[in-house]
């Protein structure tokens, strides 16, 4: 469906349920609680579906619309997820009866009775952002800041690949509809958790370059996790920083993973490089620029046989 | 002078040599290049004087129009520059000659025949933009590199609290005007120097937390900048670390300086803490949120006497 036919499908129907997706980000919580914002501005009934992995980091987008036991709604609608691979567990029972997928991702699978996919967006946000004017207009001061959110997160505050002219068109609308954006970047981007960043000082002074400064090589053992205090959310993301080093062309990152004798290998690269051809030596995979592997090895072990394959790209 | 008054001005005119300030940074590096190739589009003549602390970050939008030895310019224009302080060394001469300021400082002094003055804008490359448009009606690629590089670096990609919606405004304008985005946003803010990252590192992992979190200090000593092999570029708005921790209301960092016994120290606080008065209790000054003064004492002896009066703050 287009963003015009989406509009109406939704300004035709009542009561929605909202449904975000697994791990959730900035995207999935920002898009849920701008789009049930503004179907209640249109009159209508709409709640969340509670996301039992939500972090307090984008909980306060989302939490005062966590649909209450007993809510009786009529239809499913779902936001920034690609496949039922992506539904949290709580939401399975819903996966044959989604009415409606709002989605940027081309890989999706249209799993939906009705799909409103743009794969040329940044974000789901600049989709919502279309589909709520499409609706009523305008964008309230609520919406707005759920929606730079969401715009925002997903392109690291517009500094990412996917980030494009429209991108910073619809976010510069935001900000003129009343989204907070200087407590919003200050928050999001200009903050971090002590523990993060005592995480990320022992990765950046532990990194291993290779290949005369082509090949950067973190480290993330369990005992330097136990050591920052560090959770997952200190970890989000922790594979680009190799990768940030000036001149490496391929980012790696091996971590050893809680409970197991396993490592998390991840991959970035830079366009020149096939990441997704380093990792399936290892009977990993992924896209060109990232991808990962699970390895039964030692973080030396492991090390060493990355260098060995990296002698046939470098 | 407006916008529309400024642009007049530069159509009536001919021959320019275009000035950057003291410790080139993006934003006046940006609009020199920017402008110079905008008023060469125009059938204008125009160069920029060289600035001898240019670096290779900020060079590449600039080096191709260093006016040469010989060049007989009419009309000097300067670019983001508040004061007659803010001239480079080889600049000085130009004191008592600036034919045209623009700027977005609202300290500017009004120390030239004309000035361009819009204190709202985020940088100066918002307020070129506006110019060359009224000037020619577009934007070159080439200029849009350059305005791009300007309006970004200036807001920290967007996220400082000087962005607004016109910043993103004009940003998405560039990008529609050719400007690689993509490859300047990898450059620019997705890449460090490795010295930078040692450095970083270093000092965070040897910050010191006061008052429950609320203070943070952070050290920087001779033989850290020894150790990193780090430079003036690497230690480039350092003083932003510490203030980027949660719950930090006051981000102190503490600098030995080389050559002296002296060391400088700068103050970065939340709205709530008022920077000026801090340093102006040590004989400096600043801003409400930004200040900073020097001191002969060393880094341990600093220290103290900052917790000393930073006792009556919290």
């Amino acid at each position: 469906m287009t963003v015009a036919e989406t509009a109406t499908w939704l300004k035709e129907r009542d009561n929605f349920l909202i449904l975000t997706h697994r791990r959730p980000d900035g995207d999935t919580v920002g898009c849920a609680g701008a789009l049930s914002k503004g179907l209640r501005e249109a009159g209508k009934n709409a709640y969340v579906l509670y996301n039992p992995e939500i972090t307090p980091r984008y909980g306060q987008f989302v939490e005062e619309h966590w649909a209450p036991g007993g809510y009786v709604h009529e239809h499913v609608v779902i936001v920034d997820a690609a496949s039922h691979d992506l539904f949290p567990k709580n939401a399975e029972m819903f996966k044959g009866d989604i009415a409606l997928s709002i989605d940027h991702h081309p890989s999706n699978t249209l799993y939906a009775e009705n799909t409103c996919l743009d794969a040329s967006a940044s974000s789901c946000g600049e989709i919502i952002y279309e589909v709520l004017m499409a609706l009523s207009g305008h964008i309230s001061p609520g919406s707005a800041e759920c929606l730079y959110a969401a715009v925002s997160t997903d392109t690291g505050c517009f500094a990412f690949a996917n980030t494009t002219a429209n991108t910073l068109r619809v976010a510069s609308l935001l900000i003129e509809a009343g989204a907070p954006h200087r407590m919003l970047n200050k928050t999001l981007f200009r903050t971090k958790k002590r523990s993060r960043i005592t995480i990320e000082s022992m990765i950046n002074s532990g990194l291993e370059y290779h290949f005369d400064g082509a090949v950067a090589i973190a480290s993330i053992t369990r005992d330097m996790i136990a050591e920052a205090n560090a959770d997952e959310d200190d970890l989000d993301d922790i594979a680009a920083l190799p990768g940030a080093v000036e001149g490496v062309l391929a980012g790696i990152t091996v971590r050893e993973i809680t409970g197991t004798s396993d490592c998390k290998v991840s991959v970035r690269t830079m366009p020149s490089v096939n990441a997704n051809a380093i990792c399936s030596r290892f009977g990993g995979g992924g896209h060109s620029m990232a991808g990962g592997f699970m390895i039964g090895k030692t973080v030396p072990e492991v090390k060493a046989a990355l260098i060995e394959v990296l002698k046939e790209f470098f």
